[in-house]
C-alpha cells in the first residue's frame, strides 16, 4: 500500500481484493521452505494451482519465453495444445527432477486412469525454476515429496505469503533478498469486474539496475564495497485472469509481461531464464479484441508490482557456507523516491 | 543533450559520436518528405542502408515480431538465412506496394544477375511500416520511385533528421508529431570501441501512457478535452550494430528492444505492428558470450532514448482534412521531470 | 481418376465433387496468365477467394513456414491474429510488388473505410510466390491490376484449371512444366460431410526426386543427357477447410503439409520458399479433437495428389529466351508405376 | 541390407560403416531394458553421447517440434543458446523424472563445479520420451539410476542394438513390437566424408499406415479382426552430423526429419509427441550453403531408414496384463514389396 502511494498515478488499475494472483477465483497458492544454513539448505517449493482438480478440467493456457537460459519443464504441450493440466510447482534449479517426479506421483494419485493399463494416459506436470545454488547446496538436500505434499496441502487463496519464502528463499533480487512477489489488477468490462493476476519468482538483477518509479534507487543503494555480481539471473512469470481467453490471446498477453519486468530496470541477461505462463480460469466465448487492450496494459502493471513486492518483503536469508542475502530496506523507500 | 541531462543515471552508456544508429560505420540513413495538406498527403520514405552494396554482401541480421498487427515485407527469408540484402526501407502502410517495387527496381539496377535469364536470382526487398492514413490519404497519392530514389540519394552518415519526417510525417507519437527517432550506445569490449544504434519509426501511444524517467508526464500533458484515442499504434525498430554477431545473437538482442520501448510507456496493444530488425555490418568471428549482456542493457538505453528523441524533435504537422498533430513541448521537459 | 485408379490404396479418403479446392464451399479460383514467349513473359497470376466479401468478415487462418526463403507478402499477421481478410493472390517472385498494389486497389474499392480519414484502416492483403524468372523476364513485363482483376473477375467454383495456367505458368516442377495442382478429400464427421482442400503453386523438384505411389520414377525419365539443375524450388500450399477450426488448430493442420510433399520426393531444399497458408470457411464452434486426427491425414493426401495433379496437367511451356518446360508424360503413368 | 536391396533406387547415399548414429565419430549410444511381464515391468532407457565429456564442452546442437504433444526435458534452453550439454536419455514418459535425476546426479559427479558454491552453475540434461505405458505400469516400476548407469556404462560406438530395446522395448511401431531403430548416410563433400546419423524411438502409427517403399504394405498386415486402434504416437528423432553446422543450420537440418517419418506413412498424429534433436560434433568453420541442401536430402533418407530398421529388428516383446507386441513379420518382406 506505501508502495502503491509512491508510485501515485504510475499505476492506473485498482488491485484486486488480496493484490494477488489469487485474486482470480479459484487460483490457490502454498509454500514449502527448507532453511538449514548448518545443513547447506535454503530452497523450497511453491505450488499454484489453476483451480481444483485441473487434472480434470484443464485450463486454457500459453507459454511466452522472453529468455529460454532455463530448465523449466512442461512447456511443449501448452505451446501445442494451449492447455493446463497440472498444478504450477516453482523451486530451486536442482530441485526440478524430485519435485516433478512428486508431482507426476501426486497426479496419478488424483487420477486413477493416468497410467492405466487400459487409457495409459500420460500427465504433462509443469515445474519451473531459478537457481538458487549460490545458496543452497544441491548436493546435499533437495525438495521433493515432503515439500510438494506440504505446499499443496497449505495452498491457499487469500494473501500470499511474499519475499523469501518457499520457492523464492533461496533467490537473489536486484542483490537483495527476494524471491516470491504477488500482485492483481481489476478490469471493468461488460459491467462486471474480471481480474489479471501475477505471482513471480525473482532471481534477476544487480543492485545498480533496480529501478522504481523511473529512479535508478538501485544506484543509491550500493554498498561501499560492490562485490562482483553476475549479470545474469532468471524470472519466472505466473499469470491468471478470470477473462474468458483462448490460448492465442493467453499467449499474447504473456508477451507484454516483459513490459512489466523491463520497468524494474530489468535487463533480460543472456543467462536468464524468463520465461512467462499465463492461463485462464474461465470457460465460455472468447474475449472480443478490444478488451484485450487494457488487459494488456494491466498486465505490466501488474508484473511489475509483483517483482517490487517481491523485494518489499525482504527478509535478510542465511545461506550454505555463511553467505547472507539482505533484505531490502523497504524503509528508505519514501526517501529513495524523492518523498512525492 | 538536455533530455540526456535530465534522465541523469539512469542511462549509463555513452552515445555515439552522432549519437544515431550511423555510429555504425557504413550505415547511412535517407529521407523523402511528401507534405502537401491541401491534397490531403503526408506521408514519406525513410531508408535505412546496412553498408555500401548490400545485395552485393548481404549482412547478419534477425527479426523480431513483438506483436505482429502489421504489413512489413521481407522478414520471413530474413528469419529463415539470417540475412540481409536490401536497404531497409520505412514508409506509411498504403506505401508498401509502391516503395517495394521502386526498392525492387532500384535492386535490379544494382545487380544485373537478379532476374536474370541465367541465375533467375530472386532478392528479398525488406519494407517496414505503420499506418499514417490518419494524416494521409493513400487513395490520392503514395510514395513511390521518385521517393525512394530520393530518400536514397540523399542518404548520409551523421548526425539523422528526425521528428516527423521522412517516413514519420505522419505519425502520433504518444498524441504529438513524433516519427522518425535515433540514438547510439558505445560499447569498450576488448580494448576497442563497438558500437549499438537504433533508428526508430514512432506511431504508438495515447498522451497518458507517455513516461519519460519513469514519470507519467504524459498525464500532465492531456488537453483540456480529452480527445478519444485508440490505443492502438504501431512502432518499427531497426538495430545496427558492428559487434561481430550471428543471426541467432542479433535475435536475442533484437528481443531487448521491448525493454526499452516498455521505458517509455508503451503497452504493446493488440493491434500494433511491433517489429524489429537488427543487423551487424561485422564480418568475422563470433562474439563471446560474455559481452553480449553488455549489449543487451545497451539496446534497451538505446531504443528508449531513441522514441524520445523522435519526441523531442516534433513539430507541428497539418495532414489531410486540416487534421494537425501537435508537437510535444520539448521545452517542458524540465518542468515534467521535477527540474532535477 | 486414372492417378487415383493407380494409387490403390493408398488414398483412403474420396475426393470431392470438383477434386478441387473449390469443393469447401464458397472457395472460389481464377487465373490469368501472360504468356508471349517473343516478349521474355512467361507469368501470371491466380486467386484464390476464401468466400465474397472476406474483407468484411475475416476467416479464421493460420500459417506454416516449411522452409522460408520466399518473399510472400502478408503472413505476419495472420499469425498474430489468426485470421484472413483478403483474397490470397499467387505470381512469380518480381510480380509481388505490382500484384499487392492491384489487390489493395481492389480492397480499397470493396471497402470505402479502409484508409479513411475517419478510421484510417488499414488492410492485410496476401500475396504469396514461387520465382519463375528462369522463362519469364522480369524486367520487361510483370504481372498487375489487369492480371488481378481478370483473376478475380473470372474465379468461379467447379473444377479448377490446373497445370502451367495462371501463377503456374512459368513454374518447373521435378523439372517439368507443373505450376497449379488442386485436390480436395471429403472427411465423414458428426454424420455430415466436412471438406479439405488443397491448391498448390509447385516450383520445386529436380527429375530424380520425383515419386509417385513411392516409384522413384523420376529417375526412369532422366533424360539422356541430364541438365545441371538447381536443388532449389518453392512450392505455396493453400490449404481449405469448412470444419469449424481455431486459428491454432489450422496451423496445426498445416504443418501436415510436409508430409504429403514429402510422399512425392520433396526434399525441402535450402533454397526453397515452402510455405503453407491455412483457412477456414466455417463460423462456429471449435472441433473437438478427435477429428483433428483424420483432418491431418486428410491433409497429407490431399496435397500430395494436388502436387501430382499439377503435374499430369502438364503441356509444354515456351518461356523466354527459347528456353521450354517440357510436359510430364502422363500417359506413362501406368507403365512407371509397374501397370498394377 | 536386405531392406536396402528392396528399397532399390530410392535411396541414393550410402550408409555408414555400422549405419548407425554411431558413424558420426564420437557418438556413443547404451541401453538399458527393463523387462519383467509379472510385474508388470516393460521399459528402459537408451543414451546416446554426442562426445566425450559433452558437459566440459558443448556441441551445437538445435531442436524442431513437429508436434508437442509430449514431455521431454531439456529443449528451452537448446533453442535459446544453439548448445547441448549433456547426453540424451530416452526412456518411457513416466520414466522421465527419475531418469532426469539419475542424469543430473551423472554430471554433477563428471563436473565439480555444477551447483558448487563458487559458480552456482546449473546444467541442462536432455531427456525425451514416447509413452509406453500401455504395456509397463508406470506405478510399479520406474526406471532411474541403476539403468541410466547401465546405458551410459554400456555406450558404445559400432553396430547399435535395435528393436524393442532399452527406451524403445515398450513401444508399438505401427502396431508391431518397434522401438529404436538407427541409420546413416555418407556424404561426399569437400574432398572428404562426412556423415550424418540418425536414431529414433518409434511410437506411432496403426498398422494400416505403415508404407514401405510407397506400398501401402501396413493393409495387406491387418489381423483378421483389427483392434481400436489410437492414432495417436509418438517419435523421437535423434540427429547427429560431422559436418562443421551452426545452430541455425542444425534447425533446419531438423525440419527436414518430418520428411523421413512422412515417407514410412506417418500422419504426425494431434496427440504426438514428435519431436527432433539434432547436433553436430564438428568445431569448425561453418557449412556453406550448397551442401546443406544434400544433408537436407540425406537426412530425409536417414530418418526414414531408421524407422524402418527399427520395424526390421522386432521380437514379440510381453508386457504388463499380459498384453503382446506382434513382431513384424520382416521375412514377408519380399512378397510385400512385390519381390521386385
Amino acid at each position: 500500500a506505501e508502495l502503491r502511494r509512491l508510485m501515485g498515478p504510475a499505476w492506473r488499475f485498482a488491485p484486486g481484493a488480496a493484490n494477488g494472483i489469487t485474486d482470480v477465483a479459484g487460483v490457490t497458492v502454498g509454500h514449502s521452505t527448507l532453511l538449514d544454513p548448518e545443513q547447506g539448505t535454503c530452497t523450497g517449493v511453491t505450488v499454484v494451482q489453476p483451480c481444483p482438480g485441473v487434472v480434470h478440467r484443464p485450463v486454457a493456457a500459453a507459454v511466452h519465453v522472453i529468455n529460454g537460459y532455463g530448465k523449466s519443464v512442461g512447456l511443449m504441450q501448452i505451446e501445442e495444445l494451449g492447455e493446463l493440466e497440472s498444478p504450477i510447482a516453482l523451486t530451486g534449479v536442482f530441485g526440478i527432477p524430485d519435485v516433478l517426479r512428486a508431482l507426476v506421483d501426486h497426479l496419478l494419485v488424483e487420477d486413477p486412469d493416468l497410467g492405466s493399463e487400459k487409457s495409459g494416459r500420460s500427465v504433462n506436470a509443469v515445474v519451473m525454476e531459478c537457481n538458487d545454488s549460490r545458496m543452497h547446496d544441491p548436493r546435499i538436500t533437495r525438495p521433493g515429496a515432503a515439500e510438494v505434499a506440504e505446499a499443496i496441502r497449505g495452498a491457499s487463496t487469500g494473501p500470499v505469503p511474499q519475499g523469501p519464502v518457499g520457492a523464492g528463499v533461496g533467490m537473489s533480487t536486484f542483490g537483495f533478498a527476494g524471491g516470491i512477489g504477488t500482485s492483481s489488477r481489476v478490469l471493468p468490462l461488460d459491467g462486471s469486474a474480471h481480474h489479471i493476476g501475477a505471482l513471480v519468482l525473482t532471481n534477476f538483477g544487480r543492485r545498480e539496475d533496480l529501478v522504481i518509479a523511473g529512479r535508478p534507487v538501485g544506484q543509491q543503494l550500493l554498498p561501499a564495497t560492490a562485490t562482483a555480481a553476475s549479470l545474469g539471473g532468471s524470472v519466472i512469470v505466473v499469470l491468471a485472469t478470470d477473462l474468458p481467453t483462448t490460448s492465442a490471446q493467453l499467449k499474447r498477453l504473456a508477451r507484454r509481461a516483459q513490459n512489466g519486468l523491463a520497468r524494474t530496470g530489468c535487463t533480460t541477461s543472456g543467462s536468464s531464464g524468463e520465461v512467462v505462463l499465463a492461463f485462464s480460469t474461465a470457460r465460455g466465448p472468447d474475449l472480443a479484441r478490444e478488451p484485450l487492450d487494457l488487459a494488456f496494459a494491466a498486465v505490466a502493471e501488474c508484473v511489475e508490482e509483483a517483482v517490487l513486492n517481491s523485494l518489499c518483503h525482504s527478509v535478510r536469508v542465511h545461506g550454505r557456507a555463511d553467505r547472507f542475502r539482505e533484505p531490502f530496506p523497504v524503509e528508505r523507500l519514501p526517501e529513495l523516491l524523492g518523498a512525492r
